[in-house]
């Protein structure tokens, strides 16, 4: 075993998980007309791991160190720059091949090589092992994982210690000799209940009375006391819309409460640990950052595309202010992907492992997330009132309307009528619906919020280097 | 006579006309469970003029100035600022009153209003008579108005004449002894098909090869020859949505076919005079985006305010960078306000009809639109990823999870869960959803993109006069 | 009296104060190379005066309520909207007409008549009379002002009392039935040096154990005791420049200190009353910012004009980017002007004074502030290399190599290379100078930093009120 | 020979050649109180190849390929992206260790290597062959070069032959057999005064009627016909200004006059391909953007430090909003070497030439130019009104008043007061003086201004590339 097809991959998500949507509780995910998207979608990385053309099945596929047996990229720790930009494009790859984000994977291993990361600080060996025999575990299952980090919180004005109750942030309630039990709930967990495994981590810094949130373990997705309350999709592509060139990838949201469940030992990971907390939230964050970078370059590329296309297929692709909008649209997406790159080139070890430097991935989804709404609002401006007033894909089938609708709607004569609506739609869809307006929020709070981003370019950002260049400067004697 | 009921008005609508919607003629269109919301919320006017509240009538309603008989207040021309700044209010306070968006005589006295304004320049003394007759005839019936501007324009880098088909703008394709015959579309019409009456103006210069589509005339909506092609509404909210303190107002947007109609000449207020078609667009345009700012006013009201209440929900209020993002939003607000007293302060003057000033409207109006989606975003930021991944009203109403929710997604303990998941669900509408998704575009491209709002600053500020005063300080002659 | 000719002013200047400049005490400050330029700068409101054209006479001078005797009409408290425009309009003429800033009578009663605002708060009723009187004493004498207010502040981390010295805010260090003792310094105090008497008003908020430094008071610029220490001109215009149309005009920097000065009770306007500290200190701060967008706007108005000049003599005028950046400056300069007229329109009144709306007053002053640089990249691109690498004056003067710059630094035809180079040198003294420089810093920092404004913004604007729409929008009932 | 000393190279000015400044010829500029400013910054390259510290002398010093002579670096063409990032640490080091730009070998070599990079496609054999002895020559002779690319250019909206005469462009008056004359002018060209041999390249595209202006040479400082006349530093800094911790390093500007100078054809690069002109000042713009770069970096971090520092000294390090700035500050300069970073990574090869990123380049630049007066501003805000009104160091020794300063001008006690006014001092000097206005204007023009930044990013990123992804993501098939 250790490379599942994608059809085992579906078997083994009927296993009694307690999912809802919309109210009512699903018997089975695979087959509900909305979570079965969200399966599809998780199910692309089984997908890639089996398709046989060279490239994508190097960068997807790799041996296992000790038995050799091909297994995923994902499970092997990045060592080097390389294995870093290998992780970066296998990430791209999955979304430019599947359409689909993976958040999988990805994120289940950012989780996870944290851990492994923060593991030998933790001044108990056992974790460090722990950690090791659960990623063999993974690799040999080839399982997919989710990362559940946020909690739901409360007040934000108040530590978890300082709550009405106690179960805003997940903490453990109890423990014996074979493994604790833990409360609360994580939220905004995107494809959850497509996942085999949940990884739990703590989401921030905790004080000394607030020593049993400092908890971190994996759980089956099925295992007893755990549910998940789903956010139906963004928007469901219904006949009404125009159709694309490739099927709906989407994933659903979901919160996931914690009422009671078990873990045993050999799962868990952090255990009261509080004053490293937060530097396992913050190891995650880069990690998880970087991955966010890499799903995003393929993204904002397809949404630049629409800028272009339909400049072109509006008949504007020459006026100046046009140009200076896609010269504005092209430097945001080329940014992104050069401090990606930056970020590859400078990494900072924890042992073995390798994360991409700090400072430039936090800089790199900053910079994403401060200009991604600008650069919506360009796209909207090149695109006209068109993507958000379009006829629908059935007037365009009814013979009463066609012909309006075929001599009225067309644009530069270099493409046709239907193509100028497809692409109409598909803009629709990235920078007008229901799936942008999400998107836009995901951005802002996806893998942190800007404010958390500051705080670290704040705490990485050579400061005090500056300082002393400048106290040089003015003939003054550096102090600490 | 002279003020009609909501009840008469939708009466109205049963006339025969041609609407189309997700593919299917809709034969009554206050019925339809599409429409009739659009149906309803035009009808709110109606519903405003025959409100007791003293204030409410005082600013709804006037008397007719020969017979002394109620009439709507729109259709009064503004002559001085004070009836500039009633108009403002009174299209504020019908947002305010209804939830909804006027649209109809609002934007059909903006078309009216820049028609007269016009009309005696045009060198025709019956075109300012015909204009004076069809405003006798709007008060008489208290018509609902739609303005058609926006032609579908096919190659955007060509004009008129120039394209592949000489249909791409509104145009004269035939004339006699009754009146005229016209084809073209008109797009982005916002609640077109709840019209009574369509005005169809000229959207920019045309040239001497272009008199044809130099043509401004109103039509009524069951004429022979119109289609309406409707866009559905912004995502409707299904019982999945959180209850909130109103009924959905929301207007659809339309694009309307003219397949050779005829208009009597009475009815035609422009026929040929190209050269004054762009003075046309221009002065419709700075009426239109008055009103524009006017009831944007009381929505970006309500979008700040959800901001503030969800900081207060989040327990958030205090902290130092959402002081200073309330602060950006309340400024924007505020200097929108501030633009539009400013604008009102100095009309200018056609003949007797004050329009606000040309100039300041458009910088109001580029104000709004290019601050926007920084808005919207710092709205995100501080209301945080509940907006988007909040379980449905439906998992709230399930007993099996209520208490899940219930119990974990309070926040501050000043606000019950309940009211902070409905405060998040009224965010969500106005700004991660497929409604607000809709806003941004609309933002963007109604009443002309930003460009034409800048090329309208151009020509209005005083660019000659600081050269002077710069050449002045210089030392240097004045010159053209 | 009531009316002091310039020379009269100048004369009352010799009165031996002590005063401070590149190190050196300076005798007599009409006389000094640099301090003479300070003194011709505040003459200039004595110029005003006593011009004949009765549209500036009517600005400038107002009959005394009582006496009917002319007098300068800053020494008029204003009472209605038209007052406070009268008073722009008056403070904007001033610089039109002499080219410099005044900085002394209109400061020194922002100072005033936020004293007499305050005074009617403070529970004595002598301080208002106090007021008055001195507002009378200053109609008679026609005295130029200095509002001195910031004080040099140590550690700003830390409270008056906190600090490692009591000095760094001024204070009452003794006191007796004739008066007060202070010490302290005030800094950044613009033309201090060329006023004949000084206000002096607490900075900020104190706190109970900090009574000493909530003190007002008024004292001649001779008084025993006070020393200013004058930051030189902003980079004087030597011979090299290009000369431009009217004399230099400008104010010296100046801190103030005081070291133990003595000041009778009848000019003591605050001792002690710490509570109301802020409230002084917050009621100056709008009278000055509405103060600093009166003299801004004829700044700003030439600033852009050296733009759109620039742009015609480079004959660039018609380029796309250039248009759309003349554009951005004239809506900047427009919307300045735009906020001052709707800060009029809404005064709040203390007593009888009127002060103009502090949240459309301080969003003015961070419009102008939070802009200013943008403005001043956008007219630097425009205007081109050239107004900082230009030859000087002594260069073009050179018959060696006169004819070479005539032939090769000419732009557009319609403009000789002298008239481009004195529109480059005002341009460069504007937008790329010492001078230039120093404005970019006192943009930020002059009448309160932004974060200041923002403070008053937080403070001012109706964030409760949209929070409040918001809660009815969501069906939520209102709570405080 | 091959390293000259910075005697040697100061003897070698002092050649005869023809140097303005403020109107006056100058005899040698290496004793002229300005021009000796420029000769010791110049010198400073000189003085770094001479270094014992052998980190250094590996950085600037290198081997010739063929005699094994030590020679500077910048005389070896980059071939590699190892090349090119020695090329950019060499830089960076000079400015810190010289404190001054060098703007000699560096902007010299840019315009070499575009040359190399462009002779083989200009179909003589001969330019590369001369270009090569040309090489050859400055390695030998250690030549101080300077690039003059901007011509004067008269009226922007005309080409060079639409002028009003012939000269606002250099161009070709005459041919013979021995060489070329040359006439016209070039402008902003910074150090120009001390260099010993001038690169000429065309500034822009000509056209078929233009083959005269497309001409490349190189050209002694000395020549018959050549002028120079200065524009005098940004704002000496005079002995009222704190002592730093260096000597002050600048460089004057220069336009260079071209009175029908000869040049041989052996120093002849191009004349006549006007189709390739474009491409030769665009490649020259992308080295030289890079160059700039590469020493921006270490100014840009000297001013990041002055925040810094400020904020310690004043006591607002622990603020929110200062810190809010410094991390804008911290991330506008690590985007710069990020992109830096990136730009090197994926090189362009013209031969065995190695040209940094077209995009990446331009787009760090752009970087830099296009957020730099926002840091600016920042720093201002932090560093607080001090700046510009702070005594002067005169003030500060003159006894009567030291102790007032001393005792009030102090901020955070962690520093003495006078250590405070010299980072003042400093801050003054990079953010708010005469030469820091200076270095707006080159921030934004220099190098080129921001809209041939824009121009060239639009050539260079893949906008068609992303246009066929979007159509794909459409099922639209791509075409031309």
């Amino acid at each position: 075993m250790g490379l599942r097809t994608a059809d085992e991959f579906k078997e083994s998500l009927r296993d009694g998980r307690r999912v809802y949507i919309y109210g009512e509780r699903v018997e089975d995910v695979t087959t509900h007309p909305i979570l079965k998207i969200s399966v599809n979608t998780a199910a692309g990385d089984f997908v890639l791991t089996h398709m046989e053309d060279p490239e994508i099945r190097d960068l997807f596929v790799v041996s296992h160190p000790e038995t050799g047996e091909p297994m995923s990229r994902y499970f092997e720790p990045p060592r080097t720059p390389d294995d870093l930009e290998k992780r970066l494009r296998m990430i791209g790859t999955s979304i430019r091949v599947t359409g689909g984000l993976p958040f999988g994977k990805d994120i289940g291993t950012d989780a996870m090589y944290a851990i492994m990361a923060m593991a030998e600080r933790m001044g108990k060996p056992e974790y460090l092992e722990r950690a090791r025999t659960y990623l063999e575990y993974l690799r040999k299952n080839d399982l997919n994982l989710c990362g559940a980090i946020t909690d739901v919180k409360g007040d934000r004005g108040k530590t978890p210690a300082m709550q009405t109750h106690p179960d805003y942030y997940v903490h453990v309630v109890d423990q014996n000799k074979d493994g604790i039990i833990v409360k609360g709930a994580k939220i905004h967990i995107t494809g959850a209940p497509v996942a085999n495994d949940i990884l739990v981590l703590p989401t921030r810094q905790m004080r000394d009375n607030e020593a049993e949130y400092a908890v971190a373990f994996a759980v089956p997705a099925n295992a007893s006391g755990i549910s998940f309350i789903c956010r139906p999709g963004r928007g469901e592509r219904g006949p009404a819309e125009f159709p694309l060139g490739a099927p709906v990838r989407d994933l659903v949201e979901a919160m996931i409460v914690f009422d009671n469940v078990f873990v045993p030992w050999e799962r868990v990971f952090m255990c009261g640990e509080w004053p490293l907390s937060m530097m396992l939230a913050y190891t995650f964050a880069t990690y998880h950052r970087f991955t966010a970078v890499s799903y995003k370059i393929p993204i904002v590329e397809v949404l630049a595309g629409c800028a272009v296309a339909m400049a072109d297929m509006n008949g504007i692709e020459r006026a100046g202010h046009v140009r200076a909008k896609l010269v504005e649209i092209a430097a945001y997406v080329e940014t992104l992907k050069a401090l990606a790159t930056a970020a590859i080139k400078s990494p900072v070890m924890h042992g073995e492992i390798a994360v991409p430097s700090p400072l430039i991935t936090n800089m790199a989804k900053l910079h994403f997330a401060s200009h991604y709404h600008e650069i919506i609002e360009l796209i909207q401006d090149i695109a006209g009132g068109i993507i958000t007033t379009m006829p629908t894909h059935l007037d365009w089938q009814n013979p009463e309307i066609h012909d309006y609708l075929e001599h009225y709607l067309s644009g530069s004569p270099r493409f046709t009528t239907e193509e100028r609506l497809r692409m109409a739609s598909l803009t629709h869809r990235m920078a007008s619906s229901a799936e942008s307006a999400h998107m836009e929020v995901t951005t802002v709070h996806g893998e942190g919020s800007m404010e958390a981003q500051r705080m670290m370019i704040y705490l990485e950002s050579p400061l005090k280097e500056y300082r002393d260049l400048a106290l040089a400067a003015a003939g003054i004697e550096p102090r600490g």
